[in-house]
C-alpha cells in the first residue's frame, strides 16, 4: 500500500534571488517534503509543507549522537524548459546503504523518487536556467528521539529541502590547488567512511580549515592504516590519468561510492578509454610524476561534477600536473556529463529521469 | 567582562517521576541554560529559559555535517542535602579540546562552569535522594548556521539540559558481558577519537546493535589501525588488573580521555597500587588470561562509574574474569568514587565542586 503524500501549499512565495548572485546552499525555496518515522508505525505522515524551522527537542539524539545521514543530487532545466534528475534511484540506493550502516530505518526508494519528484515539480520555478546553474537537492535524515541513551532512536524526520545554486564554475572549469593531508584521517576500513553521514564531514573540518590557510582548495585523503593509499579529494572522488589508463581508488569501506565517480567510470568506459578501480599509493603517483607520466588529475562529485587538480603538494613538494591547466580528457568528461544533465546531449545510459514522468524503477 | 546570565523561570512545573521509575536520559528539568555563538559576536545572549523544543531552520549544519560536541558529568545530593559535583572543570576542558578538533569556537569554562551551577542550584529540588541517583548535566554544542556547504559554521548553540537518573546498578554493582569487536573500528589516530562529538558514537552503534543480539553488554573496541591494541569498552574507558599490577590504554590521540579513568588512576596511586597507562593487545591480554594472571577488568566512565567485565569474548573464545565475580579492586574503587561523589567519604584529591560556592579555578 502506497502511502500518500498530503501537500500544504505556502500561502506566501519568497522573493527568488537573481541568478548571478546565487551562492551554493543559502537559499532555499518555497516548500520541504517532511516524512516521519516512529516504532511500529514506520515511516508515515509524507508531507509536503510550506519551508519553516523545524522543532526539536533540545534532548533528541540528533545533538548528541550524530545519527544521521543525507544526499545530495540536482534538478536541471533543459533547453525545453523540462526539469530533469540524473541518476536519483543511485542516490536513494546509497542513502539506505548508509542508512544500514547509521541503524537508520530504511526507505521505500521508489517512495522517495516519488516525493523528491513531486517536490521539484511543485517547485520548479525555483530552478534557475543559466549556463551551468541547478536546483540542489537534499535529502536528510535525522534521529529525533527525545533520549540520551546511546543507542538507535526510534524516531526520525525524513526531510528534502530545495536550494537552487549558482554555476560552480563562474568562469569556466579551473584547476585547484591540492594538499596531501599526512596528519587528520578521514575515515577508515571498519568505520563510517562509505556512508554519507554527518561525523564523517565534521571529522574532515579541521584538515579542511589548516590547509585552506595554507592556500589549498581540498586536501588529498590517504587511508587511515597505512597513510600511503589514495582514498578521495575534499569530498569528492578522485581520478588520475597515468599513461594514458585512468586510475581510481577501488571501493574499499572507507571511500564513498560517488554518482559521479560510476558516471565517469561507465562514460570512459564507453569511450573505450582504459580505466581501473585499484588500490593507488601516494608513492606510486609520486613517481609517476617523475617520470612524466602523470598527464591528469581530477576530483568528480555532484557539486562540481569535474574539479580538475592542478598542483597537487606532498611533503613540501609541489607535483603541477598538465602545466597547471585543465587536461583534455577532464575537460571532455565535464562537457558530456554536464551536456547529458542539462539534456543538451543524448544520454545513452539512461541517466536522466524526467521529473514530469512517473517514477521508473532502475537499478 | 563577565557576560551576565538572563533568568526566565518556568510559570509552570512538571511533576517529577518516582525515584524507582527513573531511566536514564528520558525525563528533563524545568529549566535548561542557552547561550548564542555568532560572527563577530562571539559567545553571548545567555540565558536560562523554561525547558523547551529549540526552533532550528532544516539547513542548519548540525542536521548535516554533524559538526556537534557534548560533556556529561552528574550533580550529587550529600547526606547534609547539599549539591556537588565531580571534577566539572575536567569536562569543561574536554569540552573545549573537543572544540578545537571540530572547529568550533571555544567557551570561556569558568562562565560554563557558573552557569552549570546556577542551572543546577535553581533545579535542585530535581535531584533525587535515593541511593545511586543522580542528576545527570548534558552540555552540549551544536552548529546552527542555515547552510549546506561543507565549513566550519559560524553560529552555534551552546545547551546544558538535566536528567535526573535512577541508580545504574539497581541491585549491586553486576559485571557484564563484552565481546571483541572485530569488524567494526570506533575511532583511529587522526581521527575524531579524542573528541566527545556526536559522530563517533553514532558509528558506534551498529557493532552494539550486532553484539547485543549475540548477548552481550558492550564490545571492546580495538585500535583502528593494527586491530590489535585495545582502546575502549562501550563508551568507557577500560582497565586490566594483571599479576597485581593495574593496566589501562595509553591516550594515543584515538581514546577519550575519560574524567573517571583520570580518577581511577590517581585513585590507584593514592593507594600505592602499580598503575600503568600504555599500549596493550588483545594478544598480550589473552595470554595473561591463560597465563591465570588477568585478575579483574572494568569499564569506567561516568554513567556506572565502574563497570565490572565479568566474561570477555574473542574469536568464539570466552575469557572468564575472577569466576564472573565483580573483583575485589573494582568494588573498593567503585564504593571510594562514588562515596566522593556523594559526600559521604572525605574527597582528599579535591575533586568536589559544591554547587552553592563560587567557581573555583582548578586545573
Amino acid at each position: 500500500m502506497e502511502q500518500t503524500i498530503r501537500v500544504e501549499l505556502s500561502t506566501t512565495k519568497k522573493e527568488k534571488p537573481k541568478t548571478d548572485q546565487l551562492e551554493f546552499g543559502r537559499t532555499f525555496t518555497d516548500h520541504m517534503f517532511v516524512m516521519e518515522y516512529s516504532d511500529p508505525l514506520g515511516w508515515h505522515n509524507a508531507e509536503i509543507l510550506p519551508y519553516q524551522p523545524l522543532m526539536v527537542d533540545p534532548s533528541s539524539m540528533i545533538f548528541h549522537y550524530g545519527q544521521s545521514v543525507f544526499e545530495g543530487l540536482k534538478a536541471y532545466l533543459t533547453p525545453d524548459g523540462d526539469a530533469q534528475l540524473f541518476r536519483p534511484e543511485r542516490n536513494l540506493q546509497r542513502l539506505n546503504r548508509s542508512n544500514d550502516r547509521l541503524c537508520i530505518p530504511p526507505i521505500d526508494e521508489k517512495f522517495a523518487l516519488k516525493a523528491i519528484k513531486q517536490l521539484v515539480a511543485l517547485e520548479k520555478d525555483w530552478i534557475p536556467s543559466t549556463e551551468g546553474t541547478s536546483l540542489y537537492i537534499r535529502p536528510f535524515i535525522i534521529s529525533t528521539e527525545p533520549y540520551l541513551g546511546v543507542a538507535p532512536s526510534r524516531h526520525y524526520k525524513f526531510i528534502v529541502i530545495l536550494s537552487p545554486v549558482g554555476a560552480y564554475y563562474k568562469e569556466g572549469i579551473n584547476p585547484v590547488k591540492i594538499a596531501v593531508e599526512n596528519q587528520y584521517v578521514r575515515a577508515v576500513v571498519g568505520g563510517t567512511g562509505e556512508a554519507k553521514t554527518g561525523g564523517n564531514y565534521a571529522s574532515s573540518l579541521k584538515a579542511q580549515e589548516v590547509s585552506a590557510k595554507e592556500g589549498y582548495a581540498q586536501v588529498l585523503w590517504l587511508d587511515g592504516v597505512e597513510k600511503k593509499y589514495i582514498e578521495e579529494v575534499g569530498s569528492m572522488n578522485v581520478f588520475f590519468k597515468i599513461n594514458g589508463e585512468v586510475v581510481t581508488p577501488a571501493l574499499n569501506g572507507s571511500i564513498l561510492e560517488g554518482v559521479t565517480r560510476n558516471s565517469v567510470i561507465q562514460l570512459l568506459k564507453h569511450w573505450n578509454i582504459p580505466v581501473v578501480e585499484r588500490k593507488i599509493s601516494i608513492d606510486e603517483l609520486h613517481q609517476a610524476y617523475k617520470d612524466g607520466l602523470l598527464e591528469e588529475a581530477f576530483g568528480a562529485g555532484t557539486a562540481a561534477v569535474i574539479s580538475p587538480i592542478g598542483q597537487l603538494t606532498w611533503n613540501l613538494e609541489h607535483l603541477v600536473i598538465n602545466n597547471g591547466n585543465t587536461g583534455e580528457l577532464s575537460k571532455n568528461i565535464y562537457d558530456t556529463l554536464t551536456n547529458i544533465q542539462y539534456g543538451k546531449e543524448k544520454d545513452p545510459f539512461n541517466w536522466i529521469e524526467k521529473v514530469n514522468e512517473p517514477v521508473r524503477v532502475k537499478r
